[in-house]
């Protein structure tokens, strides 16, 4: 049984029913399915994997995606999924534990016959050098929402030292002096960039950055940061936490402390994931333009070639309600 | 260059070779290291996708999931990517909108010799009958979380009809006598079976149910639900919301209406995310044993033949914050 049966007993061409199973594929709701119909009157499957190994394109594109609990991955996650099919390709999901190499679980995925490989934020100690090669064998591999330093790495980002400047400045703008970053983890260039930006303009402005503590990425620890920043007596007025998980912990200590936000303390967090934009917190943070990055990305695997290293996206200003001044 | 070649040069077995590239095989951590060493050198590379034609067993489990939104899923999605790689398994991502069939993708997905489904929450009405048989041309599809009445689908679910239940028994223990429920999606099986335990132990209890509204499983329906019960002047002072995320929207709706919780009214959630036990809801909820659920999934998928038809497991109650009286 093969196409060409099905395109006799449906009445359409042979390319016809090559795009009808192919996702994507531009085709008449109407003509896909006459296809369809034909092909399940005579029983016919098309095998992708059978055509892979013919066309040396198997459309299948491995995700490389850590630890899930930030909810900002699992949506970037998904609608990376769907706008790959939209382009035809299918997403192999492979996780990854953020401590063991990345290259052994690409080499895994690359035995499917995948045509590129996106990796999700992993640690820079679990990132080898040998990542550095845009193409490995021949296999394209983008980081997403990670920068490798000093390699050629196909990736794109938020830009997250621009993003920790304009932190810094906002809460300078609202009366702060009295800063603290609550870092996520730091071994991640997520981390380190925003540090990096908020700690510059400080310096550039002659503040002084009361403490920076790092840790995880994890609520729990933006709420167990902020108390132990109380207990050892620095108070702050003006908190950057690197990611809005992490900010959502800090707004709880100091619900919990009884310091009222913003007019005790302003509060700004990053990523813009739904959740700070509920009743109980209102957070004022800076956005990733997930749609933007997520096509980019798409452009630097699939489209025709371009700058290969980092494409940096900037983060938006969500101002709501736990800055305190006049919105700039 | 074929494994034999790399076994030679790691001086293993042949067999040794092969378990070195299957994820979740025996093989001591030495041993992998020094045929991953050899392949390196040799630039050999396992191909699982020819091997998947002469075996017939690609090793590629679809999942097959609708909207990310609730953070549940996410989670249960990444706990069983873990799990099937654990089993040498790959789990191919496909995600569904929630509206066209089912069957659709599931065609999509059985083009890349998919040793089983597990189709994530959809719609009952895009569940198509043909989905009923077990096993559709010879691969398993298994229902995650969802009930088909009447067919002898594969599935795991938690026990929503007891969990039902117990909201109602425990709302009423608390006091409560003007009770609501704040329903999802009416058009899933969750929502029907969880407002159908709720519903039938009030009857029994002679208590009747004030309300009813159902739309969808988001924070902002259950704010809205909320605000609008007030503004018809049913009060409750009992509301068992359909999942976690309708209940943090509840609370946070019933915050802005000054009335307090549990002194004022109770609420009870149903899945058990992490969200819930934030400082600043504190939510009482009957938890889903996510791990129990996905371990018997792949033991139903790929375990000895047993009992086809839905498997359910009790839910585990969670006391916390939201509900008056004492813990049962």
């Amino acid at each position: 049984m093969t196409s060409l049966d099905v395109s006799r007993e449906a009445g359409v061409s042979q390319s016809a029913v090559s795009r009808a199973f192919t996702p994507g594929a531009h085709i008449s709701p109407d003509t896909r399915r006459r296809v369809l119909d034909a092909a399940e009157r005579l029983g016919y499957q098309p095998n992708a994997i059978a055509r892979s190994l013919v066309t040396q394109r198997s459309g299948i594109v491995a995700l490389i995606v850590g630890e899930l609990h930030n909810p900002f991955y699992p949506q970037a996650l998904s609608q990376m999924a769907q706008a790959l099919e939209a382009r035809g390709k299918r997403a192999l999901l492979l996780t990854h534990d953020g401590r063991r190499d990345v290259q052994e679980t690409l080499d895994a995925a690359r035995s499917y016959q995948i045509e590129a490989a996106v990796v999700f934020p992993t640690r820079l100690s679990s990132t080898p050098p040998s990542l550095g090669d845009p193409l490995t064998d021949g296999v394209p591999v983008l980081l997403f929402n990670r920068q490798l330093p000093g390699h050629d790495l196909l990736s794109v980002s938020c830009d997250n030292h621009a993003g920790g400047r304009l932190a810094a400045q906002l809460l300078y703008g609202s009366g702060a002096r009295r800063l603290a970053f609550v870092g996520g983890d730091p071994d991640t260039s997520t981390h380190q960039d925003r540090l990096r930006g908020f700690a510059g303009w400080l310096a550039e402005a002659g503040v002084e950055l009361l403490a920076a503590p790092a840790r995880a990425f994890q609520y729990d620890w933006g709420m167990q940061a902020t108390l132990d920043l109380h207990t050892a007596g620095l108070r702050p007025d003006g908190i950057f936490a690197a990611n809005d998980i992490v900010a959502l912990g800090v707004l709880d200590a100091l619900r919990v402390l009884g310091r009222r936000v913003p007019d005790d303390v302003s509060v700004i967090g990053f990523d813009g994931i739904p959740e700070g934009a509920r009743a109980a917190y209102r957070l004022t943070t800076i956005r990733q333009p997930l749609d933007l990055m997520i096509e980019d990305a798409l452009e630097a695997l699939f489209g025709p070639p371009g700058p290969a290293t980092g494409r940096l996206h900037p983060g938006e200003l969500v101002w709501r309600g736990t800055v305190g001044g006049a919105q700039p």
